[in-house]
């Protein structure tokens, strides 16, 4: 167990281009940027109308956006959905609806989400062990879990917030990466039961993470408390009108999660080709787990290909999918330059 | 004085035509919007790239946002500044600030903030004697006032301000419509001081309500705060690139104001040619206070032409600007027509 203190740093993101920049000033630019776990073909961009930007949002269009959110990601009801401009300002809210207790996050998973839990006030604990999470008020957890695409079954899922629930607590399911599925797992249609917030993200699987935009479902008496907490207007005109239509296309949707899925498996044989452990993932990013990890986050940075690194667990990098051809050239050049260069390397270095 | 209760009810708010359409359902469309204090010539629309909306906003340019928001408002510096994605969503984060105390918020203004504070737990007291302000831990007042336009000197401002951090409580000072001036009263250049939080909203004079954007200044502790609440994408990737490139323009804000000062002028003789009496207001609405408001608000709605009534307050009404020539002759002869009508009724009904 580690304990979450409240002298708390900023948390290292992916996707700073800034960042990046900074680490390595010699790489070739643009930044082949997988740092993220964002899906790099958006849904396709469209003029906005100028009302969009140059009115306040209409509470009807807010209204069938939620009706649209609640039938895309199986919630039983418009009236279980509140949409914020993005999950990130969600988290504190949503740990907020338990009185200070004891928050328990199922680690390693997201920094923010113990962040948040600290800020409304919890005494926050990651744990990892599943079943050492009922013990919790509030439980935290992350399924698919970022960064290493570890799966909770529903059924269990289900009986840990019907512990929570029998005695007032919430189970918090984040379902960042759940447009990917497998869907069967999600709790998005169980949320009625009370007792269990489902967050979902808009920006990842649509390639859209500037517009800002995120779901809380939940029963709807905790989704008004959210609705209220955020005010009449939280969702900005761009994003409720990329919500509306990229939700409910379904075709889209449907081709490009198979074409996702398709792109993750050569991203998953070109590391295995490149002696690279691929240890868990999803079809947004692939979790790699090896010993020279810091080595090749540096020298595939200094070739201006950009993964995920993590400050507390140096053996781990996570890689989202490349977006281009010319990407994935740049990529896999990078990767045999360094297989190449470690092969010239004795095994074991004495040190 | 006026107990704020826990069983709040939805607010009224202007700015919805789908409420519009429900009251006035044969009213010729489209229509004229006077319901807002929003600036119904925008800022220029221009191309986003596509980044803003595909990628994950940027730290870096969230800090310049920040240094030009600080230049644009009079702040000290970035560091006093929180941008968030609307002022509306800061209120309880704001009020959050103290702990459940006694807040007082100086009315009749805008309804959101007495919910705010709620939220946040305090008890809150509608009050209308300045004077009496003193008296609460926090104190929320909007100046130049909506919907009346009642304007606060800074000095006394800064009296009430100094008393109040005397004791630990805290002013809050929505600027929403400070951009029209008169600019000398903002408190933005004193938050420094500690004990001050000022909120500037980015959307009415800029005329961009859809991007959601808006600023609270503070000293750097509460900014900091604020700023940990959020969360760090809480500025959506378009409200960025309109907040850098719009608050920088000085030119077009100089120009803007002069422009809005005419035209409310121009609004005010034309009320007051009709025989409404023009009780306040600022450059971007003016407040009428007449004892046929519910009659002047049907016969316009009716034409199409949709002004903000006060549910709890029947005579008074709010007006913004007609944003082109064809909307200042539809609410001439709505005026005209109305004028006309009142003008063959006996000036006295006995009921």
């Amino acid at each position: 167990m580690k304990l979450v203190g409240a002298g708390m740093t900023a948390v290292d993101h992916g996707g700073s281009l800034g960042r990046a920049k900074t680490l390595f000033p010699h790489a070739p630019h643009p930044f082949v940027d997988l740092s993220t776990g964002i899906n790099p073909h958006s849904y396709p961009l469209f003029d906005l109308p100028a009302t969009a930007l140059s009115r306040l949002p209409e509470s009807e269009r807010l209204s069938e956006l939620a009706e649209i959110a609640a039938k895309a990601y199986g919630a039983p009801s418009a009236a279980h959905v509140a949409a914020a401009p993005g999950t990130q300002i969600l988290l504190p809210r949503v740990a907020s609806l338990m009185k200070p207790g004891k928050a328990f996050v199922l680690g390693p998973t997201y920094a923010e989400h113990a962040k948040a839990a600290a800020i409304a006030g919890h005494a926050v604990v990651e744990v990892t062990d599943f079943d050492a999470l009922a013990e919790a008020d509030l439980v935290v957890l992350v399924n698919p879990n970022n960064p290493d695409g570890r799966l909770i079954a529903r059924d269990r899922l289900l009986g840990l917030a019907a512990r929570l629930r029998a005695k007032g607590g919430l189970l918090v399911v984040d379902e960042a990466f759940m447009d990917v599925g497998p869907a069967e797992h999600s709790l998005a249609g169980d949320v009625g039961e009370g007792g269990i917030v489902v967050l979902r993200s808009f920006g990842k699987f649509f390639g859209l993470a500037g517009v800002r935009l995120g779901f809380a479902l939940a029963d709807p008496l905790m989704a008004e408390r959210l609705g209220t907490q955020l005010g009449p207007w939280a969702v900005a005109g761009p994003a409720l009108e990329y919500g509306i239509r990229a939700l409910a296309d379904t075709n889209w949707q449907v081709t490009m999660r198979a074409r996702l899925a398709a792109e993750a498996g050569r991203l998953d044989a070109l590391f295995s080709r490149s002696g690279i452990p691929v240890a868990g993932g999803t079809s947004l990013f692939l979790y790699l787990s090896l010993t020279d990890a810091p080595s090749l986050f540096s020298a595939l940075g200094e070739r201006g290909v950009l993964v995920r690194h993590f400050a507390e667990r140096p053996h781990v990098l996570r890689a989202g999918l490349p977006g281009s051809a010319e990407e994935w050239r740049r990529l896999e050049d990078a990767l045999a330059a360094w297989a190449s260069q470690r092969d010239e390397k004795p095994k074991e270095i004495a040190t």
